[in-house]
């Protein structure tokens, strides 16, 4: 065959072909094409220099970083102040630095460039670098600071140690920015700017998301709508109508008449039988699980009735909105490997059963095309920095409820590739480590097939004296005493539950530098003890750290100890086996993380369970959705409960996620507003278009 | 006072002060702005320079426009082929043709950038281009071509008459792309590309405006909710907390009290009577006229009952969903002139009564800031280009059902300044003349102050035919042969409402040229036939127009009649005066625009009138929710119907917006799914990136 290259006046283009020209994208070629039969101009010296530069181009490149100068002040102002008073570099100068090439970004604004996942089969041969996870002992309701640990971390080993490193978090759902939580941009010194554009709409992937499942939604009802209310005859005149005189299958119609069995192309040939399969889905209204999302803290749509208008003819039932975060659409996103992965993914969610019982699926209901379209930019990270100018990549934020609660895989691997071989890239489990930890394990690593070098675990004083028996933490009332003035004791009895998340980690075989995250109201002792306790307990290394109040020279230690932490010998392993049955895999999590005796099944989720099992479904991970204010699934027990039996109160299944999630209890998957919400205090100046209150 | 100046190294900023530096932008220096005790440096020769350079650069551009060269295929491929075909130019490549500043624009990926508000600050001295309003005449329910005429006749003006001339679009609807309407970015060789990006997500303004009206929506049930199971202590106590010992009011809080009459600014001052005051917005649950909206056909949320939830103790309600763009916000995008207008319009969105049957806005809930900070990026227009490389204002899209239809005001006036005294900015109004147009004339125009200079109104041989007697025409049903073959006799007796929409432009005293789109099935004895009674009716000319297959080229005529039609003398006047009483209001426009004998009141509307008209909203304009598919209410009546009465069955208001809105029979505020929607051929190719199926 021959082939012809030449280029075109776009630099991420050549044109290919012999007679006809056609376009491919540059990144098809790779060193070593042979190329024959070319346009005479590209056989010209000048066009194959331009070729061998390019080839050139296309290697690793090596970082040349401009750090952003910090000068923490004291009293630390608030997050929003903070983060204006840094002039962030333009976002396409910082793509630079980090060997981006100038076709790899799209700009979004002067501050937020989206990734193209094209990078990762150019970097194919390059070698990841260091993989650090950061997860946290079990929290008070306040939240330990596991993002501004991790920022601190990425500015302190790429700002004050010349080592190159990225920082991977997870977007904010808008519902709790406000609502009661904030921003989740970090905060103080460490964090990530501008935080009005992190924490607001960043590149919309949230409400891609959210476009694409209630889409979803919408045809889900809708079919049953119209699956009622008409003949097998209609309905296939309307499915598959005569248009300008020809009667066709689309491309989707004919891959589900395939699924079925019916190997036709004519629709003039089909039975009534089979147009009978081919036009009902017979969805069971009463097994719907797939729900409508916002990304608005609405309780009133915990639990609604749907369909009560005249022209839905009675078929109104109960249903309920979530919060757009917690849509298994999210879940995909932050597992997906690539468009086609994501694809399938998006194909293979199911969406009730039919009236045998038989799964039906969102490629069932002919929307797996419009989705991928709508997910399309959604796919790609987004890459902003920190307050002292290192790159950060913002992608994915599953609700950790119900879902893992990891920020993406994606973003982690192309973070890999672009940081280098001795480069680190922080990412961040939500939650405690039972949970957030766990998963990451268990669940994003075996998607991802990535291996973490090393675990920081984020304690605070706060938390351990609340372990230890301290008095209440609630959100929004003041603190106790016991918090803000020194208190060994409590602080040396609740060091247990670091201890068990240590003990947690190490059961992955991956080395755990504690970062203790210092409050202002800490006294030396107390940051002493705790380092000391956790040595003790088999941490490789434990340090206080001051990112909040002092930015990366804060967390200066903290980067030190994750270096000889990554240099270690990694035994890293799955805690089960995929092939083990349901109810097995769910008993080594509830025992070997969290402690428990054993677990109980209510019948809903023994059924559950079975029902899984047949449809094939049995060999998927398992995402507990369990309560993170304790080990155990009772929230106010708190240090290291034992002796106490898990509950599953129902089992239910993210098919296209790929993940099995059994319910510890109720979980919510839509927050409230307050009678107070956040938005009380936010504010945008007309004059000079800067937002106000925000934290 | 002493100021003094100097250069950052932001070319947009200039430090002022004297002692304090204080950044401000440039553009509030003006040529001509005197500066004293400057720093040293800038008074030096060369910063004085580099000052004159600036004042130059701040002056009006001249475009130098490259346009793309089309090349027409026969048979015309279909819409998403021919965009594909065409390498857009780079947006920033595009913005500096025409006249932007660098740092005037925000890229959003290689084909879409906003525009920011500042320029026109900028170009506030530059005189305005001639305005250019396409309308139609009563259509079929499959539309007669609007977008693709305005788009062709801009790519004619600039790509082939060599004047400058922008269009200004309305964005669409993610619902109906995804489900019977298709895209709306033009079509055939008329359209904006990528018009992939043009229909899914563009640059996120859609999404801003869920996110903004939802919140509102949560806010109101929240504080419903909150309000009924807290005392009024309790309330006090959560809405002024004491925050690390002080108890402050928030400055939303502040303006609250002010409001209510209360001047004390101190927590612990105020009395049992005025916290009952302060903390009690006392809603009436049953007058909520603030619905939640989903940017998706999603018809089994037409009527919902939300709030079933044990945890909102029995406070559940009726309400519903409508479309995205049928939210007020919508409707305020569209009309405002800036930034501190919108916030404005925001807070005086009325959202229920209180039990005293006072209106409850926005501001009342304390969530105007936060609406304001969700939609400060909403509030730019966003630049794309058409096949031919002209560009293209898309911005705003209020439903045409129950709001104005009209693209923004924001976009028409910076198009106007940037097209130069020369230049034609070309905008369109959704649906017929009688109601598009005229809510252009009588609400867009109002609240822009601009002066339109040329009407073009849009018709089909196959509209026309219609209002002749022809035979029903049905979105996906084939066309009769009535409308494929030729029938002089059905055009000749169609032309009544040609006629009469001529009459109705000429109200407002403004030049009409009549477009008709020609559809390959039209006889050339059709086309002359109605290009002799438009002429024949009162048009300034009539022209057929070959856009669709032939892109601009294809328009020429058109753009050479409506050059003509600019320089005729402008008598524009609006048609009613606003301090006439609403009802004589609404009888005007059914008289005079409508045809209709009189209007008839339902007693509903009649008490809503009154209220409005107590409440001090009786002076805004109206905005009549009428079937566009009749001059009447009755969508079967076609030609120019007679004689009727026309019923108003209700009549509601967007305070903020700044109209009322009689309702003409009952107005769907949300599309459904069929039962084959268009999703069922849209696809993605995970290899190469690209979308199909999209129309």
């Amino acid at each position: 065959e021959t082939l012809s290259i030449n280029w075109l006046h776009q630099a991420d283009v050549v044109v290919v072909g012999s007679t006809k020209r056609k376009e491919i994208p540059v990144s098809w070629i790779r060193p070593g094409t042979t190329i024959v039969n070319c346009y005479p101009d590209f056989l010209s010296g000048k066009i194959s220099l331009k070729f061998e530069r390019w080839i050139q181009s296309q290697q690793y490149r090596e970082w040349n970083l401009h750090c952003l100068k910090l000068q923490p002040l004291s009293p630390v102002p608030s997050d929003i102040e903070i983060s204006r008073g840094q002039s962030p570099k333009a976002v396409d100068v910082l793509a630079k630095e980090i060997g981006l090439l100038a076709d790899e970004i799209e700009i979004y604004g002067q501050t937020k460039a989206k990734v193209r996942l094209s990078l990762l089969e150019r970097l194919k041969d390059q070698t990841n670098g260091k993989y650090v996870l950061v997860a946290g002992i079990t929290p008070t309701p306040l939240g330990e600071g596991k993002s501004t640990v991790t920022i601190g971390l990425v500015q302190a080993l790429t700002a004050h140690l010349n080592v190159n490193s990225f920082a991977c978090l997870r977007q904010p759902s808008q519902g709790p920015t406000f609502g009661v939580k904030g921003g989740a941009a970090g905060g103080g010194y460490a964090q990530v700017i501008p935080m009005e554009e992190f924490n607001l709409h960043l590149t919309g992937d949230i409400h891609a998301i959210t476009a694409a499942n209630n889409l979803l939604a919408a045809a889900v009802d809708a079919r049953i709508l119209h699956e009622s209310t008409q003949s097998d005859k209609a309905l296939y005149n309307r499915l598959v109508p005569i248009v300008n005189g020809v009667r066709e299958f689309s491309s989707i119609q004919l891959a589900r008449l395939k699924r079925l069995g019916i190997n036709k192309t004519d629709p003039g040939t089909l039975t009534a039988d089979e147009i009978n399969t081919f036009v009902r889905l017979d969805i069971d209204p009463s097994t719907i699980t797939w729900q409508r999302v916002l990304d608005t803290n609405d309780r009133f749509l915990r639990k609604i009735t749907i369909g009560q208008a005249n022209t839905e003819k009675g078929f109104f039932r109960q249903a309920q909105f979530d919060i757009a975060v917690a849509s298994e659409i999210m879940a995909i996103l932050a597992l997906t490997t690539s468009l086609a992965d994501m694809k399938e993914r998006l194909g293979k969610m199911v969406v009730a059963n039919d009236k045998n019982g038989q799964p039906v699926t969102a490629e069932d209901l002919g929307v797996t095309g419009a989705l991928a379209v709508l997910m399309k930019d959604a796919i790609k990270p987004t890459l902003m920095q920190t307050l002292e100018g290192t790159p950060v990549f913002v992608h994915a934020g599953p609700f950790a409820n119900i879902a893992h609660g990891n920020s993406s895989v994606l973003a982690d691997k192309i973070a890999l590739k672009l940081v280098g071989e001795e480069g680190f890239v922080v990412t961040e489990a939500g939650f405690g480590a039972d949970i957030g930890m766990e998963k990451f394990f268990n669940i994003k690593c075996r998607a991802s097939g990535l291996v973490p070098s090393v675990v920081v675990l984020v304690a605070t004083v706060r938390a351990l004296k609340m372990h230890g028996g301290g008095p209440n933490v609630t959100a929004g009332a003041p603190l106790k005493k016991e918090y803000t003035e020194e208190n060994l004791q409590l602080v040396a009895d609740g060091c247990c539950n670091l201890q068990k998340q240590i003990q947690i980690a190490q059961l992955f075989g991956v080395p755990v530098v504690v970062a203790l995250n210092v409050f202002k109201t800490d006294s030396h002792a107390e940051v002493d003890l705790v380092c000391e306790i956790a040595k003790q307990s088999g941490a490789f290394d434990a340090v206080p750290c001051n990112h909040w109040s002092a930015g990366g020279r804060g967390a200066v230690e903290l980067a030190q100890a994750v270096r000889k932490a990554a240099s270690q010998e990694n035994r890293f392993k799955y805690l089960y086996n995929l092939e083990l049955p349901i109810i097995e895999k769910i008993r080594i999590i509830a025992q070997k993380v969290y402690g428990a005796k054993d677990i109980e099944l209510s019948p809903a989720a023994q059924s559950q369970i079975s029902r899984y099992s047949k449809q094939g479904f049995g060999n998927l991970p398992i995402c507990m959705a369990k309560t993170h204010l304790s080990l155990s699934h009772q929230p106010e027990r708190k240090g290291v409960p034992t002796g106490f039996i898990l509950p599953i109160s129902d089992v239910r299944a993210s098919i296209g996620a790929g993940f099995i999630y059994p319910l510890v209890g109720t979980m919510s998957t839509m927050p409230g507003l307050p009678t107070r919400p956040c938005f009380y205090d936010i504010d945008l100046d007309p004059d000079t278009e800067q937002v106000k209150g925000l934290f």
